[in-house]
């Protein structure tokens, strides 16, 4: 099994958490209704990636372990969702290590299928972002992209090293690796520190 | 003309009226906003389905028939508003039962493209659900998934016994006929006792 | 370089404006959020015509002056926003040429890959309407085809117009001209004397 194989169901697995929790805040959600957040969440950003990249099957639909992976985010949400909201910091670096991994992914997918590196870089941050977007708007709160710290930014940033150390010939396993950690590290310092990208209107 | 045909045009019908309803409780809309809401309503599940497994082209572009229905019951909702206002009871009997009729539609239609058995699940539900979803989100509603009744969820257990009795070998229109009165069974059952999911988090 | 191609630019150009300046009205967007908004503006209608007639690649994967386009429009807002937003006049002019050019685009298009004439006139309008629809959902607005002036039945009535004229073997040149001023013209005179569909219930 491939190393990015594990990081995409540690992905999945972040992002069905951090979207069965989004439905606890409003405290008012059925068991289906968390479970459909999470799945949106989880596959929302590479869904609409393969409809983009006319590719077929959906990664979920040839895949039962990514839809495995999701229940047992559920389950997990279910079952320590007051530790995990406690644990703030926790769900903010799954979520961290989840767009890590999938801006890598979607890139990496987009590339192999013909997009030139504008396009493939869109499309990683789509993979990685999407599902927030798609998670925000359902339970209609502006989606978290507009209105945080750096997030998005960071997997472009990524994206475009990814690139540039492809490029040079590195090796690919590494180069996943050290565009992830670059996503992770701009994505947690930006918390830290409360950074954010310049209002765009003064 | 196949019987299950017919009951496509019936849901989709239904699907329309709600659509149409559904802009009345603002009283704002015009004449093209309720015609698109009605059209997304009646269209939105099926076109989601279709896009997700490649399947073109979309049934309204190639089927007439689909779009005669929609206006057909734009024209109603107009004549009859205050009548289907009043009977709020026979509206949820045609919603009901063209969530019926699309969760078998659209399951079958999975099956047929070659989904496993999950995915066709899955998709079944999504034909009848996610018209609304998309017609809420549009009118700045909350889903009505997430909050209400019994919904999805006995989508889900009619398709799941839909399986089980094809696996039986049961006659395929039986096994419609059967699936599809399970699954409104639940549905007016749920809405007449008031049963819901329990909630996720206490 | 066809006349065509020219006039989908300018559309597009349009698009991204009247997408980055509608972030302003919250004053909270930050550079990311803009960007985002004024691409699935501008490219939002096309991509889902282009997904619904399974027609890939998607335009702006394959001609970054697509890009290029919507990235000047976003830099022309940043520079210009306080004097766009004097010039409301300026802005529905820029926003009308976009929907005329775009669903005589659209509408050739679906032509093309042999949509019928009702689902040409749809494809059309849904590429003028649909990234305005998507806009205003992530900002968390009523989409605005639903309560303002006439603007997509603008659309339909122009993309008729060019059905018609084209059954006339009229040239195909002269056609995009006519039925796109038709659109303009009628939006135009609907926005100046305060014209709107009458509501669908009374």
């Amino acid at each position: 099994m491939q190393i990015q194989y594990i990081f995409e169901l540690i992905g999945t697995l972040a992002f069905a958490i951090s979207g069965a929790l989004a439905g606890d805040e409003r405290q008012k959600h059925d068991w289906f209704g968390i479970t459909f957040i999470a799945f949106i969440t989880a596959i929302g950003g590479g869904t609409i990636r393969d409809l983009f990249l006319n590719s077929y099957p959906l990664v979920w639909f040839k895949d039962m372990n990514i839809v495995y992976t999701i229940f047992l985010g559920i389950i997990m949400s279910r079952l320590f969702y007051k530790k995990f909201n406690q644990l703030k910091l926790t769900l903010m670096l799954f979520d961290t290590l989840g767009i890590a991994l999938f801006t890598i992914v979607g890139l990496e997918k987009a590339q192999s299928l013909g997009a030139n590196d504008f396009i493939s870089v869109v499309m990683g941050m789509f993979t990685a972002v999407l599902g927030g977007v798609l998670r925000d708007t359902l339970i209609n709160k502006t989606p978290t992209i507009f209105v945080q710290e750096i997030y998005a930014t960071a997997c472009i940033i990524g994206g475009v090293i990814y690139l540039i150390l492809d490029d040079l010939q590195l090796d690919r396993n590494i180069n996943f690796i050290i565009s992830g950690s670059v996503i992770a590290v701009i994505r947690i310092i930006a918390v830290k520190f409360n950074l954010s990208l310049p209002k765009f209107y003064k």
